[in-house]
């Protein structure tokens, strides 16, 4: 197996540098030279592989799209068969991150999409698609639950609802710098899940 | 009745220029000289006033808790006599808002949340007043609902996972430059709240 060649790593740092100040600083409070200090690199490194910051965005955004599985998804239903408690395991792994940083951080496509939405048409695609994909392997749950959902209830929206409560909920621990909010919010969430179950099964029954 | 005094009115000019730069552009991308343009004011009287930008969102924030009752909740919830409709009254002022801007803006105090939350703790705590302020509106509109929701439903929860959902609804509409995520987040909401209705209907039947 051949070692990755520096080109490639040098890029691969820059994103990876960028990947962090941007979630933990925001997009537009991180400069070109926090990235280059922090990757290691120079502005002729970063000026060969990307346009600029904004083009260094884009692959940023890139890199999430790649990693939602291995990152997010794998880790949180490797040990988890049903379908449902899924679900709920992949907002458990946000819990952990919030209570593991301190309740700073957040989802970082959350972050740029409220400080990015407007003024980059680009980005705001990226971000789409980052959406998109999460609420997919959240879909492909719901699907796979079958009839232990009523079959009138849309799955898709009903991830897109899920994302929704994830986001809202994040938000809210990380201004009160408390868990609370967040678990109340996934509680009630449960309980929307439990009375949709309890329909389906006397529907069923 | 004495006309307001033109250091009160360079203040408040100052207030609402910020008011409207930070919401749609972001605090770390707005700079004092847009602010400045924007209040018709000079850099003297914003350092009379204020310490400076940080300062100046404080007194933004402060604003937004003024004007919770009046901008937000009182042109939402006049018509509607029902409290659990106004409930989703408050949430279709935000798809209003979203429509009528486009998709832009959306909440300002979510965005500022996401933005400033690790870094400010002063405005930090005003965002988590602004957010209080506005579940304790939808807590007491849950609290007139009395025995139509079921005994045991935590209110405050409840209220927080409303702002949640709010909040990840708008975020979904203005990422997607779409209406139909923001829909499909409070259909799922109201089916929640219809299934609890029934619940406690029930039970007293």
């Amino acid at each position: 197996m051949a070692a990755p060649s520096t080109t490639s790593s040098t890029r691969e740092r820059l994103v990876e540098a960028a990947r962090e100040l941007f979630w933990l600083e925001g997009f537009e409070a991180t400069s070109v030279a926090e990235v280059l200090e922090k990757a290691d690199a120079n502005a002729g490194s970063l000026y060969h592989f990307f346009g600029g910051k904004e083009e260094l965005l884009l692959a940023v955004l890139d890199s999430y799209k790649e990693m939602l599985f291995r990152m997010v998804i794998e880790p949180a239903i490797r040990d988890v068969r049903d379908p449902i408690q899924r679900v709920f395991a992949i907002l458990e792994g946000y819990r952990r991150g919030l209570t593991y940083t301190a309740f700073t951080g957040g989802c970082p496509i959350g972050n740029l999409a409220l400080e990015l939405a407007d003024h980059d048409p680009e980005a705001r695609r990226r971000i789409a698609e980052n959406f998109q994909g999460w609420c997919g392997w959240i879909q492909k749950c719901l699907e796979e639950a079958g009839p232990r959902l009523p079959s009138q209830v849309d799955r898709a929206a009903l991830a897109q609802f899920v994302l929704a409560v994830m986001e809202g909920a994040v938000m809210q621990a990380r201004v009160h710098g408390s868990i609370a909010p967040f678990d109340a919010s996934v509680a009630h969430l449960w309980d929307y899940f439990n009375r949709l179950q309890a329909e389906a099964a006397s529907a069923k029954g």
